[in-house]
């Protein structure tokens, strides 16, 4: 488990050094999973974009969020302004984003993301930044 | 040292705390002082307004912050959109709020708060955070 979580804080670490990269200004949450309030991983802004981010990486098939997992990013962004998205990577592969609609359409209650569908289905970072740039414009 | 820092980060949980009480979606950021990237220790956002609270809490009689804490406080915030703050604690007193108009008031180059300046010249979270509604008002 501790293992587990230390691979997930590298993971995150690494996500935020791309949105600085492309400059956002990143942070890693702490205690999130444990605080009594909901938060995201990984929050980046660059003043006038904010994402809220729940990240998941694993080296196995599928990555999987729950229904209540999923609450918690959408009340946490709504409240702080940030467009949320969750974030996945499986082992050394690139990181794949989901936005809200995506994950809606799920049928389930759950979200469950193998890794076909992530490198189907899921944006790079550049464009989930694009696609809510262009947004934001329109 | 250890102590110290579990000490700082009960305060930044109450900190957090209080900004959810006041409708604002609050975080701790991990890391804060060994990341590579300039981060503050809380931030919070109501969707219009953004802190970025660099928290100080001790049982001394003063707090101290560098030069450089307070330039990287400056270019954290100026980058994620967010108005930077120092907040100063000392044992169970209140939290004392101060701007960036305040601290680059002091003359010598690190910004020292005494008990006695908290008390003073600092602001409750509440009065700064109707100061800065008024300011986007206006």
């Amino acid at each position: 488990m501790k293992y587990k979580k230390q691979k997930g804080s590298k993971a995150e670490r690494e996500l935020v050094e791309r949105f600085w990269d492309r400059n956002f200004a990143a942070i890693r949450v702490a205690g999130s999973g444990v605080s009594k309030y909901p938060c995201p991983d990984v929050l980046a802004s660059n003043g006038s974009l904010s994402f809220a981010v729940e990240s998941k990486s694993y080296s196995g098939d599928y990555v999987h969020l729950t229904r209540e997992q999923i609450l918690q990013l959408l009340e946490f962004s709504q409240k702080f302004g940030a467009v949320p998205v969750v974030g996945v990577r499986f082992a050394k592969d690139e990181w794949h984003f989901f936005d809200m609609a995506k994950i809606r359409s799920t049928k389930g209650e759950n979200f469950k993301v193998t890794r076909k569908i992530a490198e189907e289905d899921g944006k790079t970072l550049d464009k989930i930044i694009e696609s809510y740039r262009k947004a934001q414009e329109n």
